[in-house]
Parts: C-alpha cells; sequence; structure tokens
C-alpha cells in the first residue's frame, strides 16, 4: 500500500465522520488491510490526523508558492485559488480537515494552528499588498482571507469528483468569482456555466468573451 | 433552564468538538445540571442534535424570508446574507453544523438534508430570478450559491463575539463583497476595516462613500 492512499482514505474518514466518529478497523476494513499492519504506517489515531494535516497545509503553501510568478497581487491571489481549488478537488488528503479541539495533542494542535495562522496572514498579507499596488479594491484583508478561506475549506463537503464539472473547471470558475469581488475596476463576466468551461489539464484559460 | 441555552451550549459542543466528541456528561456540567436533569429535555444525544439541526434550518429560512421585501434579486440577496449572518454571529444556535455521517438517525438525516437542499435550491432560484433580472452577472447559481453557502457556514469557526467586530459589521461586510461579486456593472466599494462600519442595531448602513 503507497502511503498516499492512507492519508487520502484517512482524510476522506476524518472528514465524513469526524476525528472521534473513526476507527483505525474502519480504516483498515476500507483499505483492505488488517489493524495490524496498519500499525506499521502510523503509531496511532491520532499520528495519522496530524499527518493528514502536515500534508494539507502543504499543499496551501505550494499553491501560494506555486502563483509567486504572476503580474499583480490580484493575479498572484487568482492564481492561488485555482491552485488550490484543483488540489482539492484532485485529492482529498489535501483538503483542509476542521479541527476539532482535543484530537490532536497540545504540541500538535499548536504547531498545525501555527502553521495554518501563518497561512492566513500571508494570504491577508498578498490581499494588502493588492490594495496598495491598486490590483484590489481596498477592502479589509483580515475578512477578505476569512471569507475567501470558508469558500474553499467547503468545497470537500460538495464537491464530487464523479460529479458533471472537474476539478479545474471549479478551480477556473471560483478564482474569476473570487477576482472578481476584488478587483478595482472591471467588473469581469462570470463563467455561466461551470460545466461548460474549456480546460486542458494545468491549463487556466478563461472561456471566451 | 431555558431551552434555549440547552441548544445554543449544545451546538457550540457540537461545533467544537464533533458530535462523536460531545458527550452528555461534559455539556450537563457545561449548563451546570446534572445529567439527569438534562433528560428532562432531550431523550438521548442524538434527539439534542436533531434539535439543534432543525433551529438551525429554521434560521436560515427566516433570513431568507425576511429578505423578501427588497426589490431586486440581488437585493434580496444580500439582505439574506445580512440577515443569516447577523443571525449565526448573535447566536452559536444558529450556526450551520457540519452534518457527520451517521451522527443522526437515517430518517432524521433524510429530513436534514431534504430541508438543506430545499434552501440551497431556493438559493439558486433566486440567483437565476437575478440573472433575469439583470440585477445579477450571468454566472452559474449552482456554484455560487456553494460559494456563499462555505462562507458563511465557517463564520462559526473565526468569529469572536467577544473580539472587534459586532455581527452587524460582520454582516453588512460579507454581503457587500458577496454583492459585489454578483452586481453586473457597478464595482462598488468595499468597506476598507470591518471594525469602523457604523451600525444601528438592525439598520443596513453601508459606509459613506
Amino acid at each position: 500500500m503507497k502511503e498516499q492512499v492512507l492519508y487520502e482514505t484517512a482524510a476522506h474518514w476524518f472528514n465524513k465522520h469526524g476525528y472521534h466518529g473513526t476507527s483505525l478497523a474502519d480504516l483498515a476494513n476500507d483499505l483492505g488491510i488488517t489493524k495490524a499492519s496498519l500499525y506499521n504506517y502510523v503509531s496511532d489515531k491520532r499520528e495519522l490526523l496530524y499527518k493528514v494535516h502536515v500534508r494539507s497545509i502543504e499543499a496551501a503553501k505550494a499553491a501560494q508558492d506555486q502563483a509567486m510568478a504572476e503580474d499583480t497581487w490580484l493575479g498572484k491571489i487568482r492564481k492561488m485559488v485555482f491552485n488550490y481549488v484543483s488540489a482539492i478537488t484532485r485529492s482529498p488528503m489535501v483538503t483542509f480537515i476542521v479541527l476539532e479541539d482535543g484530537a490532536l495533542a497540545p504540541e500538535q494542535a499548536e504547531e498545525i494552528l501555527a502553521a495554518r495562522s501563518a497561512l492566513d496572514h500571508e494570504f491577508r498579507r498578498w490581499i494588502a499588498a493588492g490594495i496598495r499596488d491598486r490590483s484590489i479594491v481596498p477592502c479589509d484583508p483580515k475578512l477578505v482571507s476569512f471569507l475567501i478561506t470558508g469558500g474553499l475549506a467547503w468545497i470537500t463537503k460538495w464537491y464530487d469528483p464523479d460529479g458533471p464539472w472537474t476539478g479545474e473547471q471549479v478551480a477556473e470558475a471560483m478564482s474569476a468569482m473570487y477576482a472578481r469581488m476584488l478587483s478595482p475596476s472591471f467588473a469581469e463576466e462570470l463563467p455561466a456555466d461551470v460545466g461548460r468551461i474549456l480546460t486542458e489539464a494545468g491549463l487556466f484559460t478563461l472561456p471566451a468573451k
């Protein structure tokens, strides 16, 4: 079994049933292995949750890093949202897992919360920089960060990889919507039908206007 | 003890610890009553969760109903978001609780999911009607509904009633941001500092431009 499969399956269970509603026995059963062999990978459920959180944060950081080449701060934010939505819809492991109090050990929870807070503050800095370079309309960076994070965190609850929308279509449409909210001047058109957005793997293609 | 207090405290616990991570003993302890007297109100934890869900859905419906007097569909949506954010920030009971699989009995889960789906479809109809009356830019109503619902559901995770922002300020700023995303023409200014929005109880007052 690849570690990747273990973490993706675990993330799926934690999201669906909550930490306390997930047992290693269920998980082993879903993976088609014995509970004993699960212990070759992790020492306990808590460690598994911790590792999924770490990977989730790494994915969010990667979405930020891979957006830095864009010209304006608005462009960077749009690309970051696109990258992050693409990653979430591709792999449930990347998902933003809701942190239940007491699920992690105190020092683990502290580390994860600090890492998330750093991501949030980095995002706020991008928004503030965009207001200064006038690619973003004056707004409250803290609230905008919360608002967009919520929209992204929710995707796990409704996105169905077997449904009518590809991950790239959702990424394209959501990043266009947030860009429209933040753009200072141009009231850009939005994709009117997510399922008809034309995408090629990895390409960032808006429908023709 | 007022029933209201019971439901608010229960909603707080379910949100913070998940359904499976919440026990009636913890809850009774937090309420300062015995577990035995808790049974005067509810027969079990599942019934309590169900009742909180029902109240949460009623609040979302009320937010829709009380927005119907606005002129345009964009205006109705903006007012509905304002109403809902005001209600969430006023009372944790109103909160959109994440539904863990298996937490409710099958027939309860079916009822709650059907009610939420009805709310979602009503919201999509408002967006579609706004596209037709040209108060809303052409967009995909289904995706817009998901995107806004996520932003609203997330509020419980970050809003602190003892923090710098009143519920009305958050309601004002968030409804203005979504209205800006959806407005077809006017690139409206956004509140640049949520804590400086001037609100009077129940009034819907944008800062002067």
